[in-house]
């Protein structure tokens, strides 16, 4: 099936707003085995917003469209889609419904034009949105698909995610099964030389390498006529790339590093605090996206100032003085005090210079020391991070937290 | 002038890669008073890129390409923007002196492919390239005018300011002027119609609303002779919409409210701390995030556990018991004893049930209570947000913190 993905919104065309959505639809679309042939980006007019659709549908059987289902006039994806369609829009009672509800839940006046977004094609398939007021959906004609979803990346994602991808599914032939392996410590370019004689020789499965913010990722895909086969035929690569690079994976079904860390810590009950100095609560933030961590993340401290540090920490004013704020010795005595503080099973703590200033020849910005504390063992460790940017430095640092917590865990817990 | 932007590479289709130039281009193109109707991706196929090429040139006089000037094979734009506009590729003896150079400098071997790049259309405009091997150059015919340059966003975008803005400018007549305003507390819609009367008759200043995570943006547009004439019009709607919004915008130079608020802290030397529950750092973070903020963050406090809260706070027991961990009175006494602890001139507290589980009929998931102190005034409030996913109940959350301490800071300091 060969598609285009038409991004709708003058915001876009001024460059107010970063096109994530259509990289999102792609991923997906080319991991359901459906090819993207084109992004079209339009501003909110009708006349060509119409020319693009009959344009994509001249080589394109699916289109999928976001952005144009808000409330206001210049919104007009819908009613261009159903005219370009043969069909046109009809109230839709429970959807209307539903928007009232919403309004009267976070209590704000229900204008007038948000009527509006409860008018559906009439043959629409129906995609329901419980993030938001507007509802997406597919609408069919001689083998032509448009699926318009709304413009927030996060009720769009949800929306795809949830509906959009069993409706799709049920219209291929073959069946894709992939695995998304995550690594932290090794970087694309060596993870690609790793693995070089089974990326050339790629037929099936596919192995592609990609970069995500300080990790190097791994897509291994099968397509084949059933689900087993595609299945077997990925896992057997697997254990190949195992061979080679596996000491670097933490996951094989594209989790976040947090959440492998989150759910090891609740599945074994571990205790855990945390006290951060240049990352500012990033780790204590992180870990606790995770849900039902409240059962084991006991509290953080974010010890910015060293006054804050000697009070919540314990740590030595002589220890601040001689070696620094940002130093291994006030890294450790932070998790010490963490330790007495909190009596967590685990603590880590951080201190380092996020920059942009603030840095010396000596202590650069980037320079950064964990602490980690699982019962009895201790691990300590200084990082030269390649200084990016504020907000790299920190993530990165936050990597390293969630890193060095990881393999504390694999190599203490007997599972 | 109206112009589009076609992006060239497979990758972008694949959705390996963020399309983050035409984002750039827009930008500048509206600055330069240059409509954009259109972006267009197509991957390294040379009959699609001249099918968009072509149409592109139906409507528009001006197409900017970006991508395809590579070395190898698949990179087309070159011989197809040079095809379509009746043009033949010639060797550029300056530019190959530059690419061998390059390699020399660099110390990697010149292979024969990378001679292509030293192929220019006969009747181009050159656009030296100082931070690649691939060169970008203008050509045009009968009024129709493209423009190609290198794909990587660090060579285009120096590409562009440094060579293309100043030939683009001698082209325009008009210059535009805008300002984004963002808000927080107004939905998009009730946005659109308290303004209804300047978005229905609108011709000069444009006006127009976008969403963005949780708030409601504006946009005042003004396309003049001069820059003088826009930024009068501009700003003499700006005093308009303040008249009917102004109590909702926070910034008009489309900053995030944590910088506007991190900004005001800094400039007025006000300290602040803070100890939250469901946000689990999140506002510490994300303060944190604004360079320099160590210089009136104290420090914060993730008391995720009662026992936490007791220690580190002392919040009363009784307290905990008898209105719960998610309580007015809890949040207050979180700030309170914050307050204490580090006597920061501003103190916030939060405390709420972020989800997915956790919630009651009578304290349901998105129940918040956040409490703020600076100096003597103390403000306490209680929000219902609409629970949607953990992720956004936490990130509303911290919106909401944000305003609080905004307003607070406004209300109470003269500046």
């Amino acid at each position: 099936m060969k598609s285009a993905i038409l991004s709708v919104g003058t915001e876009l065309l001024f460059g107010q707003i970063t096109n994530t959505n259509s990289v999102y639809l792609s991923q997906q679309l080319n991991l359901l085995g459906i090819d993207v042939m084109y992004h079209y980006t339009v501003g909110d007019n009708p006349e060509r917003l119409a020319e693009m659709i009959h344009q994509a549908f001249t080589d394109c059987d699916l289109i999928i469209t976001t952005g144009g289902l808000g409330p206001t006039q210049d919104d007009l994806t819908k009613e261009i889609a159903a005219e370009v369609l043969h069909d046109e829009l009809v109230l839709h009672e429970p959807t209307l419904r539903e928007i009232e509800s919403f309004f009267k839940k976070v209590n704000r006046e229900m204008t007038e034009n948000n009527k509006k977004q409860a008018y559906i094609p009439s043959r629409a398939v129906m995609f329901h949105n419980d993030a938001g007021t507007a509802p997406g959906f597919a609408l069919e004609e001689n083998g032509k698909t448009i699926i318009c979803l709304p413009g927030p990346p996060r009720e769009m994602t949800r929306l795809f995610d949830l509906q959009v991808k069993p409706f799709l599914e049920k219209k291929s032939q073959s069946v894709i099964y992939y695995k998304q392996l995550r690594t932290f410590g090794i970087g694309e370019s060596a993870l690609e030389t790793e693995l070089q004689e089974y990326i050339d020789g790629q037929t099936d499965p596919t192995l592609a390498t990609y970069a995500k913010e300080g990790e190097a990722c791994l897509r291994i895909a099968s397509k084949r006529r059933t689900l087993e086969e595609a299945k077997a035929a990925v896992e057997e690569m697997i254990e190949k790339v195992n061979k080679k690079v596996g000491q670097f994976v933490y996951s094989y079904d594209d989790e976040n590093l947090y959440e492998v860390v989150g759910k090891k810590l609740m599945e074994h009950k571990i205790s855990i605090s945390s006290a951060e100095s240049c990352t500012g609560g990033l780790f204590a933030q992180t870990l606790t996206e995770v849900p039902g961590i409240s059962a084991v993340f006991d509290r953080g401290f974010i010890t910015y100032s060293n006054q804050a540090k000697i009070e919540e920490l314990g740590v030595k004013p002589e220890t601040l003085e001689k070696f620094g704020a940002v130093s291994e010795e006030t890294a450790v005595e932070m998790a010490e005090g963490l330790k007495k503080v909190t009596k967590s099973r685990l603590c880590i703590s951080v201190t380092g210079i996020a920059g942009p200033d603030g840095g010396t020849e000596e202590k650069p910005v980037g320079l950064v020391y964990i602490c980690a504390i699982l019962d009895e063992v201790k691990v300590s460790r200084e990082f030269r991070i390649r200084n990016t940017s504020r907000k790299w430095n920190r993530n990165y640092t936050l990597l390293c937290m969630l890193n060095i917590v990881n393999k504390l865990l694999d190599e203490n817990l007997s599972s």
